[in-house]
């Protein structure tokens, strides 16, 4: 409803298109530019929606998600968020954008974020949610909600889980931007590339990981975050068990075949 | 006590002093320069009087805890220490460290280290537990404990909580110093400066904070570190609450409107 | 039994020796360099007992794990693992491999990796989970069995509990390696060295510890860990109760005498 005067009204939020140099992958782009892609509800409503049939869909083992235009996102529409004053309506559009969240952090696949310009706030969190994140080295990445009085706390969830506590802090409480390398060192993100390689970096991580074995993809997920939380002899515990299941795999018997006949290996997925 | 005979002794532990450049900044100096301003009884005794005021104080967004001489501060007093051979004694100073530790993470305002020359033992603790951290180039740290047949353990709580671990575990069983560039990189500290540019430093970063809202600094400090013990779901679900509650302040009306006017917001800390 | 064809067979799978230059330091060395240093059951058991054996030894302080030949450890024995299809087999190897690893974390002496070439996927675990690191500029570091199908569920623990997060799913799901300089600025290591000063420097690091009471290093390498899994509050208080009770030992008397009377310390041990 925030959008319906603008050219790009009958544009849909979210496209969603499929890799030509890559089975399985898939990228979703953020498409409202000129709104700097922000999280409006409806914005989410069509991340959600998209989001929801890919962890459904066994045939895809990794998703982007871009953006058009400048920015990468700008986080939360803010004229939206204005335009409602009952806490009802935020406490059901943090929800909602939290949901979204923790659905690119439980679906099976690999979400990787491709980051030009800004992404500040709740698109600064859309960063720190994904598994992985390439950036091209201009862009910049802020919490910036305190500017307008409003802590990002969300977002806060996501990136103290990325970076060192003092300078997730300092991103929160001064709102400033960190650039690329900084974002690189301090853990936000995997990798930077100059704008006009940022696809090449992109495709090369996304090659590494669609050559591997569906199984170990979606084992190696779950796994991943559900023994962070846990601790270490539970976590052990847990992780001897994931992998002596993920031992009867066809897909790890050929694997350890290939590699001793030193040939590719032919993934069944199974 | 052990102090009576030094010509600091009519000296207060802790000077306070009001900022004149900012409303709402307050410096603690530690005032022992020549006792590396260590941290005796009596000097907790001092901070936590002063903490707990400032706590309660609503006026005051930003601490500084400074030092004063060469040294910012060396840790325990040894000679105080070692004058006890009881147990219960060094419980109840522990116990009175970790509190004024635990005070600055629980404090409403932001609390920033501001640190020159040394750094060592509950020091460098000290360092650890606030929410930022400013050092001039010259800065050295180091949990030194163990050079004296103690490990520091309370310190390895703060520090373990800012460094990664296996850089922590270094620092606590080497006791060795680690210097201001390779605290930045490790996550102990926020900015490191020229002595020379050091208060300049400080000074920007204090600007950057006491330009935002105090709504919004003091829902931020509390949800990050509460949210930061708690699992992700639960994470975002608490933060979700904090956030739909903080857009029901004035603050974040105005500052809303403000950024849409592109005008600077007017604050009423409501 | 997999070791039987070799010129190898009649070799111990691991080597203990005595420092020649401190005293209460042990090294174990993987002894299959040519099949890089496997974790194969018989070398777990190998490893196991001598582990079990040096956790009991009062008079060992520092114990380094350095393999043979020029691979530190290529993780688990494929071919092994290959020649079961049984899941009880795969739980008991993962159980006896997590064993080890906590063995190392849990045993009173500082236990320090010492890596030259390669250490992938339970080898790279093995370096995640000794408290520290070295390693020479050419080694390279991966979990890389998500390659043959297998995820580094296991490794996953050790390593995701060194890196950042986004950094150790990269390492994971990619299965690259990665240099010395970026596991020391990741946190997977140390420090680096060139190869003809990798000695040396892990000289260096023993030095420093062996010069430590070693009530103080006992004390702080079990509470450090304790401490990391607990919230803040209970983390001090714990720290406060074990440093209140260190303070009670002999040495920290001495040791503050020694610094009071600037000489070295002379300590008992208890």
């Amino acid at each position: 409803m925030y959008n319906t005067h603008t050219p790009e009204a009958n544009e849909p939020f979210v496209i969603r298109e499929n890799h030509k140099e890559a089975n399985g992958v898939v990228t979703l782009t953020l498409n409202r530019p000129k709104q700097f892609n922000a999280l409006s509800s409806d914005m989410l409503t069509a991340m959600q929606t998209e989001l929801d049939n890919i962890a459904q869909d066994s045939n895809i083992r990794v998703v982007v998600i871009a953006a058009a235009g400048k920015a990468f996102c700008a986080g939360h529409n803010l004229k939206e968020m204005r335009a409602h004053s009952d806490e009802a309506f935020h406490s059901a559009l943090f929800k909602q954008c939290s949901q979204m969240m923790l659905t690119i952090n439980q679906m099976p696949q690999v979400v990787i974020a491709k980051v030009q310009g800004i992404a500040t706030a709740a698109g600064c969190q859309l960063v720190a949610a994904c598994d992985l994140a390439v950036a091209a080295d201009e862009a910049k990445f802020a919490t910036s909600g305190i500017n307008v009085g409003l802590f990002c706390s969300t977002p806060a969830v996501a990136v103290s889980r990325n970076l060192p506590r003092k300078q997730a802090f300092e991103m929160l409480i001064t709102g400033e931007f960190i650039d690329a390398r900084t974002a690189l060192q301090q853990g936000l993100i995997n990798r930077v590339a100059p704008a006009d390689q940022l696809a090449a970096s992109l495709h090369s991580l996304i090659d590494s990981i669609t050559a591997k074995s569906s199984v170990a993809l979606k084992t190696g997920k779950d796994m991943f975050y559900q023994q962070l939380e846990m601790d270490l002899a539970d976590a052990y515990d847990y992780a001897g068990k994931v992998m002596s299941c993920n031992m009867m795999a066809d897909d790890v018997r050929e694997g350890i075949d290939a590699f001793i006949e030193k040939r590719d290996a032919v993934w069944t997925g199974r």
